[in-house]
């Protein structure tokens, strides 16, 4: 049985939620797959801080794993719209393209692999707040849960991930698989107060926080940031 | 306005979705209410595994935060059953308990609050796998999403810290406050194969897990080992 590795990228300052919902998924199905190998890449094996104090130290680093079969890279803030201009983290998204069978994105993380020339002409979704963002880079944002198109699937924001990770595990291993990693992480969610209701959601108090992440994350990439700002 | 204390714990070798859902739901609070400090403890800042390809560090030692108002813990399989026996570790929780206004737990983090002495008597839950342990400990076992007696929060498996830190926002700020953060990490599960289905539990599938966790974890504590097997 030929191994495959799925890759789980980080960068300072992500949100660790992005990543560790789909990393628990998948970590799981590998506890009992052993044609998949789940690995944490990162520029260095040095910890790096999250957009909460926790800091992570991830297992390889970007050259020890040139050529992941798959790969998720997750979002964030400002420190997303910053590593927009991480030339190594971005050369990386390129060059495992190119070998990967599948890239995918949870919530911002999407405009990451739309700046490594990923999203061009492709549907794709990101954190609700930041959607319309995806234009700068080609793609047609869509509101989905996650949107698959050709060798690229992006998901929404943040806990969206969790999702996406089970829908991955299906198409890795059967549905079979998927409950039962569902099971495992006893994923039966109860939001105290239920599902979304879109009409409620707080534009007005989040624009603030996007604005803040727009100016402090491209402060040094001007060009990009009017190019992002020319999509609001 | 007096600052109040969140601390989340960490030890080697835990679930670490179960620690980093509610972190993210806390932290994203306390980035808008400057009442609330979110800090993550260990028993050293040095880096420590978890039950991924991850790494984590906390922000803070024991020693630096001997007095938390809310604390919550993350469980696990065999490391936590290991961390049982960690005197440190029981000895924070019992200490933190103190004068903690709530304790909380993710998953089979409520058997370490068990070893604390904090469940006699006391409606508890944890992972469906291992709920019937609680008994071991005094806990009366009840399957909710999460189960309040006194000041002690217990949740279900490792996804359930989702919902039960969206609760926890509540009873700091209100339910506004709650709702804001589920916008922000847009919670609006989607689980693929939809909620799950007790009926189809993969009881038997899942069971050597369960053994393997007891006697991997529990190979140097005997006595403990033949206390909670009794409970089987």
């Amino acid at each position: 049985m030929t191994e495959k590795t799925f890759a789980f990228v980080v960068y300072p300052g992500f949100t660790v939620l992005d990543l560790v919902g789909p990393l628990q998924v998948l970590n799981h199905h590998a506890a009992t797959d052993p044609s998949v190998r789940v690995v944490v890449v990162g520029e260095t094996r040095e910890a790096l801080g999250t957009d909460t104090p926790l800091r992570v130290a991830p297992s390889h680093t970007f050259a020890e794993v040139p050529d992941p079969d798959w790969v998720l890279v997750p979002g964030g803030a400002a420190p997303t719209l910053r590593a927009l201009s991480d030339t190594t983290l971005i050369a990386y998204l390129r060059h495992a393209a190119a070998g990967a069978a599948l890239m995918t994105s949870v919530c911002t993380g999407s405009l990451l692999l739309g700046e490594a020339g990923l999203l061009e002409g492709r549907k794709a979704t990101t954190h609700w707040l930041f959607r319309d963002l995806l234009r700068a880079f080609g793609a047609e944002p869509v509101a989905q849960r996650w949107v698959e198109d050709g060798p690229v699937i992006t998901a929404a924001g943040v806990s969206a991930g969790i999702d996406l990770a089970l829908h991955l595990v299906e198409r890795i291993a059967g549905p079979a698989a998927a409950r039962g990693v569902q099971f495992a992480i006893e994923y039966d969610p109860r939001p105290p107060h239920g599902p979304l209701d879109w009409a409620e959601a707080p534009h007005e108090s989040l624009r603030s926080r996007r604005e803040v992440a727009l100016r402090d994350g491209l402060a040094d990439a001007p060009e990009l940031r009017d190019k992002l700002l020319a999509q609001w």
